[in-house]
């Protein structure tokens, strides 16, 4: 059985990484594959997004490093609103540095990622150094890495042997890395003659139902096209929930959230063949 | 008559880029092809070690985000110690994300990069929209972008077609892409028959005299080797020069930096063929 008909429950309880199993146990708890990715420059419009769209989603992606008044009550405010809504927070750093860099990088600094951030994610292209770095501080605290297999903008060189690649040295570091930033399942891919598959998360950016893309290179898929036919695990939406920052609504946002949710978890039925228990 | 053999001068006159002019120029009255990677997580310690290897650099590359005290009177100190001193600010923040997100990280957050640093480098593998995010915040402010062609870690995948890809991309931007981080010069790669190729500047790390690696991934190589051998420009050193933060020694960082720029120095006048002329 692939794991991609499994339910994100068995999945749960089969995995390793703790990390993993506390987002595959919140995804079957909430019934939401949804990460909605909140790309805000300011604290208050920040704890504001996340707070509307909580219930809704299994993880929040931040980027920490563009939030002009950053500061350490912004963490504890996050951090309160992780367990009121019962999500998981997702530091989208894209480290890709050599180890010793991102190590510092991510225990350290003003933002100081791993204290408050469940997981991270890194590109592969530094080699092995990158992950063996972020686990030396990453692991003691329970935390799991995804890789950036591939990437949905035009023109990404994350493509043929640099996917392959990615996905041996996620499987050479299972400990840590729980899966893969993709446009697809990666099940198989690089896999040599006998070796067991590990179980990855596909966490699928560029998800929307309203827009083809943003202008600046990035392209967008429907839940469906991501989960069903791609086989993906969480969909990453951005401003396609929450819109303009400088004029959010209230119910607006929280009807763009629980749509996609919905889109999300009725592709994720389709998948595992249960469907027609929806809607 | 090749790049490989041009002087600095010669270069400085000719480069379209203001960024690259301005480094050139910089190398050339200071007769240093040294940049010193500040690897420090204090404030105090990241100031100490720029004012001691102020007189023999070029270039002082930074990594502002593993700074536990970063504050705005560090960038006020940083900024006057570049001109006491003569050398400009390299920001090595490795911008590998979508081009609204890279955008974002660049003009934005609690460090404000575009606003301090003169040059910042940026990974190919999202594709030319990595560049453009980025163009649309430096370009109006003079500054230059590298771009990550290869790595000197083990097991990188910045290799092949990845940094066939990413000279090609340096081509086609070549109004903000003043060169690449990479381990040997980069003409010809990926040129069209009949293109004329651009001056790119390389900067080179993993540069050592006392030292084969550091045990995480990193591998080093002597000046020599990296600019006479493998055609690069600029040196870049951190941990060889000021060793261990916690001890700085003023006398024994200044001496390090001063060997390192002899060395460096030494080596471009050799590959222009004037090594008669030193020491």
């Amino acid at each position: 059985m692939s794991f991609y008909t499994k339910t994100y429950a068995q999945r749960a309880e089969a995995h390793p990484s703790p990390a993993a199993k506390q987002l595959l146990e919140t995804i079957e708890r909430k019934k939401s594959n949804l990460c909605v990715s909140v790309d805000v420059t300011r604290k208050a419009d920040f704890l504001a997004v996340i707070d509307f769209v909580g219930p809704f989603v299994c993880l929040v992606k931040t980027h920490i490093d563009i939030i002009e008044d950053f500061d350490h009550d912004l963490v504890e405010q996050l951090q309160v609103l992780s367990k009121k809504h019962d999500f998981l927070i997702f530091e989208d750093r894209k480290f890709a540095d050599i180890g010793n860099t991102v190590s510092l990088q991510y225990s350290s600094g003003v933002h100081k990622i791993a204290s408050w951030s469940h997981i991270t994610n890194a590109h592969p292209v530094p080699g092995p150094s990158v992950i063996t770095g972020l686990a030396s501080v990453g692991k003691p605290l329970g935390r799991g890495l995804l890789l950036l297999a591939e990437m949905s903008t035009k023109g990404s060189l994350a493509v043929g042997s640099y996917t392959e690649e990615a996905v041996k040295m996620a499987r050479a570091n299972k400990d840590f890395v729980i899966g893969f930033i993709a446009q697809r399942r990666m099940d198989g891919v690089g896999l040599a003659d006998g070796e067991e598959d590990a179980d990855f998360l596909i966490l699928t950016p560029g998800v929307g139902l309203d827009t083809k893309g943003d202008g600046m290179g990035q392209q967008y898929r429907t839940p469906r096209q991501v989960i069903v036919e791609s086989g993906c695990d969480v969909i990453i939406v951005g401003r396609g929930i929450y819109g303009n920052p400088k004029a959010l609504d209230r119910d607006s946002v929280r009807s763009q959230a629980e749509r996609y949710m919905k889109e999300g978890w009725n592709a994720y039925l389709e998948r595992i063949g249960k469907n027609n228990q929806t809607s």
